[in-house]
C-alpha cells in the first residue's frame, strides 16, 4: 500500500488520507468498500500515467465522478485505486453557433445546464441528481430524467470523447459533427459502459435550441382504472411530450404526509404532463392531452407560468425526499416496459410485492414506460431484507416478460449483475465480456463490475 | 468452389449461376469482385449456419443487402460467399401505440416510410436511396439524408437488433423500451459496421408521429458572400428546421441544362429550408428563416402546399441525375464539417480542385454540415484520374482541418480505408481492431473493410 502512494505520487495527486478514503468509498448504492489510494489527476496525461502504471503493477482502478450512481458503478470493491475525475471541472467550450459544449468529466450537470441556458440553448437530459451529479458519470450510466421520451439521453448528445483506455492510450473518438460514420461508433460503445472500458477526460456535447415555451398540465385521478385509461389515452395522442410523469397512491400518500397537503394522499394517481416548444403549438398540445386525460376522468389544472408550472410540479419533486424520509429501507429499482405497458407493470410491482407480504410503490416516466419501482421495508432486517430481494427479482421477471429492461438509466454494475442473465443470453454477455477483455486484457479497470461471475 | 455449393445448398438457398453471381458482384461504389458463391437465406437460422460453416472451413462471407452502397461495402474483393438477405423482407410488426416497426434487413426503406405513414407515425432517416435501399444496409451504415440536423440518422431510431455474430452465434440486443443501460450498447456498435461485426436478421425501429404540417421555402442568391451570409443567418435562427439544403452554382448549372430552366444556371447558390411539425409554429419558424435569408439577399419563394413544396424541391431533386448525366467520371464524396464551416468548405473544395487543374461541385446538409461533395473528370482517364484522386485526398485534409470527419453517411468501406489514418490515430484503429478481433476470431466477415492494410 505504502509503495502504491510512492508510485503513483510522482505522477498524479493522490493521498490516503482517511477522510478521502472513506469519501470515495461508496455511493447512492449505499455499497461500500475502502479503497487503498485516491487519485486526483487534472489532466489527461495523469490518467493515462495512472493506467499505464496500472497495467505494469498490476492493480484495480475505479473511476469516480461526483458518486451519485445508484448501482455501485463507482465502488471499489476489489480496493485499488479510486481515479477522482472531479478536479476536471472546467467547462472548455460552449459555442453557440456550433451548437456545441466541450467539457471535462467533473462538471456538474446542473451547472452546464445553466450555463447553455444563459446563452439560448438547452442540455435536454435531466436526471433527478442533475444539481449534484457530473457529466463523467452521466455518460458513464447514459443518464436520463423525466424528458426521455422526446429528447432521448445522454446516449443521443455525446458527440465524442477523449477516452483513455484501461492499458492508458489516449484516444479521441467521434467529432465535432453532426454525422460521421468514420469507423466504429465506438463514442456510444463508451457511453454507459459504467466505468468499466475508459475514462473519459473530454466530452463534446451536442446541444439544442432552448424551447421558446413550456406549459404543464397535472391530472388528478380518483380511481386506478381512470388513472390507466388516461394513459392510454394520453399515449394516442398525436405529440410528443417532453413529459409524461404518472405517481402512485403510494407514492402521493408519501409526498402529502411528508408536505403536510393532505388532499393529495387521497388521490389514486397523479398524471403530470409538460410540452414545450413553439408557444402557440404547445398550447394546442397541451389541451389534447387536457382532453384525453379529461375524458378518461381526470381532474385536470394547468398552467404555463414559471411559477404555476412549478406549483404543479410540487408532488412530483417531493417523491424523492418523502419517501426516503417514509421508508429508509426500500430497494429502489428503475426498470422500463414498453410504454403501453407502464400502468399495467405498476400493478403487477404492487401484485407482486403483497405476494412477499411487503409493499411497494411506483412513479415515473410514462412516457417512455420508465417505471421507478420501489420495494418497501418496515425494518430492513435480514430477514426482510431477504424477501424483498426476492420480490425485486419477481419483479424484474415480469418486466421482462412485459418486453421490458432491467434498468433504464441506472446501470447494472454491483446491484444487479446478478440478474444480468435473466435479460442477457449467455452469447450476448460472451460478446460483450470479449469487447471488455480486447480493450482491458488486464482486467484492471473497474473489474468485476456489470457481469456476473467475472 | 463446387465443394462450397455442396457444403452449402443443404443448409441455405445457394447458386453459382453467372447472373447471381455478377448481381453480387458490385454496388454503387462502382469497385467489382465475383464472389464464389450466393447464399440467400430465409430465416436467422439459415445466416446462423452459414457463418458456422465459414468459420469451420474456413471461408469468407459479405452480407449483403440491396446494394446501394457507395464505397464497396458489399463488395466481395476477396471472393467467397456473398449472404444476400433481400429475400428476408418482411414487416414483422408495426405498433401504433409503441411506436415501433420490427422489420428483417431486406425490407425497403421507402416501402417501411410509406407503411408507417399510413398509420399516421414516421420514420424520418430518408437517404436518397431510400426507394432503393433496404433497412439492412441503412443500418449497417447508420444512413441519414436530409433531415439529419432535425431527426438524426439510423442510429437514433434503432432500439434493437437480432445479430448473427460472425462466428454464427445469435444474440439479441438493445430492447424494445426507450431506454435501457443493460450491458453495454451493443446495438450501437453494429449499427454503421459496415458488415464486419454481424449480420442483422431482424431490426427493431423507433418511429416518432407523423409531423402535422410542413412548409419549404427557397432562396435564391445571386452572389457567393450573400450565400454564405445567408447560410450563417440560418444557423442561428432559433428554431431547428427538418431541411436546410445548400447548392452550388455549378451544381445549379448542371441542373439548368438537364431540366432545361435556364433561369435557375444563373443563379450562384440555392438555399432550401423546410419546417415540419405543429401547423402555427410550422409557418412561423419558416417566417424566421425567410428573414435572415432575404436580409442576406435572397430572392425567396414559399409554399406549404404538397404541389408548392414539391416543385420548390424540384432543382434539389434534379441535382444526381443531371450531374452524373453530365459527369460519369467523378469522385463524390460526403466530407462533413462543424456546420458553421460549411459555407467555406465548399468553397476550398472548389479551391483545392481547381488546384489541380480540375472542377468541382458541393451541395448539401448545411443544417448538420454534410457536403456531398464531387471532384469533376472530364475523361476519367488514368492521369485524370490520379489528379482527382490528389485532390479528394486534398479535401479529405482540409475537412479534417476544420474539425471534420471523412464520412457523414456512406461510410469508409474500401474507397476510403486509406485515408482512415488522416482521421483516426493508431491507437484508435488498434481499438476498433481488437473488437473486431474479439467478435470475429478468424476473420471471415467482410474482412478487409474500414480498416487499411488489415
Amino acid at each position: 500500500v505504502q509503495d502504491l502512494l510512492a508510485l503513483l505520487r510522482p505522477h498524479c495527486p493522490a493521498t490516503r488520507d482517511a477522510g478521502a478514503l472513506a469519501a470515495a468509498s461508496t455511493d447512492k448504492s449505499g455499497l461500500s468498500a475502502t479503497p487503498e489510494l485516491v487519485c486526483s489527476p487534472r489532466t489527461t496525461d495523469e490518467v493515462a500515467t495512472v493506467l499505464r502504471l496500472a497495467n505494469e503493477t498490476p492493480f484495480v482502478v475505479v473511476p469516480r465522478a461526483a458518486g451519485t450512481g445508484r448501482v455501485g458503478g463507482a465502488v471499489p470493491e476489489r480496493g485499488g485505486v479510486v481515479l477522482d475525475v472531479m478536479g476536471m471541472d472546467r467547462v472548455l467550450e460552449i459555442d453557440v453557433a456550433e451548437q456545441i459544449a466541450r467539457v471535462e468529466p467533473g462538471v456538474k450537470l446542473g451547472e452546464l445546464q445553466r450555463r447553455v441556458e444563459e446563452l439560448g440553448l438547452c442540455f435536454p437530459p435531466d436526471p433527478a441528481s442533475a444539481k449534484d451529479c457530473a457529466v463523467g458519470g452521466a455518460v458513464a450510466t447514459s443518464a436520463g430524467g423525466l424528458s426521455g421520451a422526446k429528447y432521448g439521453t445522454m446516449k443521443h448528445y455525446v458527440l465524442g470523447l477523449t477516452v483513455v483506455l484501461p492499458t492508458g492510450d489516449v484516444i479521441r473518438t467521434g467529432a465535432r459533427t453532426r454525422k460521421s460514420v468514420t469507423g466504429y461508433d465506438l463514442t456510444s460503445l463508451f457511453v454507459g459502459s459504467e466505468g468499466t472500458l475508459g475514462v473519459f477526460t473530454e466530452i463534446t456535447l451536442r446541444l439544442v435550441p432552448k424551447p421558446e415555451a413550456a406549459a404543464t398540465l397535472a391530472a388528478w385521478f380518483d380511481d386506478d382504472a381512470s388513472a390507466r385509461r388516461g394513459i392510454d389515452a394520453a399515449l394516442r395522442v398525436r405529440a410528443t411530450a417532453k413529459a409524461l410523469e404518472f405517481v402512485d397512491a403510494r407514492a402521493l400518500a408519501a409526498v402529502a404526509a411528508h408536505v403536510g397537503r393532505p388532499e393529495w394522499g387521497r388521490r389514486a394517481a397523479l398524471v403530470l404532463v409538460e410540452c414545450d416548444g413553439a408557444a402557440e403549438a404547445v398550447e394546442r398540445e397541451l389541451s389534447l392531452y387536457e382532453t384525453a386525460l379529461a375524458a378518461a376522468g381526470a381532474n385536470v389544472e394547468r398552467a404555463s407560468s414559471a411559477q404555476g408550472r412549478d406549483a404543479l410540479w410540487a408532488a412530483r419533486r417531493a417523491i424523492s425526499p418523502a419517501v426516503t424520509a417514509r421508508w429508509p429501507h426500500r430497494f429502489a429499482e428503475d426498470v422500463c416496459v414498453p410504454r403501453t405497458r407502464f400502468v399495467e407493470m405498476i400493478g403487477e410491482l404492487h401484485r407482486i410485492a403483497g405476494e412477499h407480504g411487503l409493499q411497494a410503490l411506483g412513479f415515473g416516466h410514462a412516457g417512455d414506460g420508465n417505471i421507478h419501482a420501489s420495494v418497501l421495508m418496515d425494518r430492513g432486517d435480514d430477514e426482510e431484507r431477504a424477501r424483498a430481494k426476492l420480490a425485486v427479482a419477481a419483479v424484474f421477471r415480469r418486466a421482462l416478460d412485459l418486453g421490458g429492461t432491467l434498468s433504464a438509466e441506472h446501470g447494472i454494475a454491483m446491484t444487479k449483475r446478478e440478474f444480468l442473465p435473466l435479460e442477457l443470453s449467455a452469447a450476448n454477455r460472451a460478446a460483450q465480456q470479449a469487447i471488455k477483455r480486447a480493450l482491458d486484457p488486464r482486467d484492471i479497470l473497474n473489474p468485476g463490475k456489470i457481469f456476473p461471475g467475472s
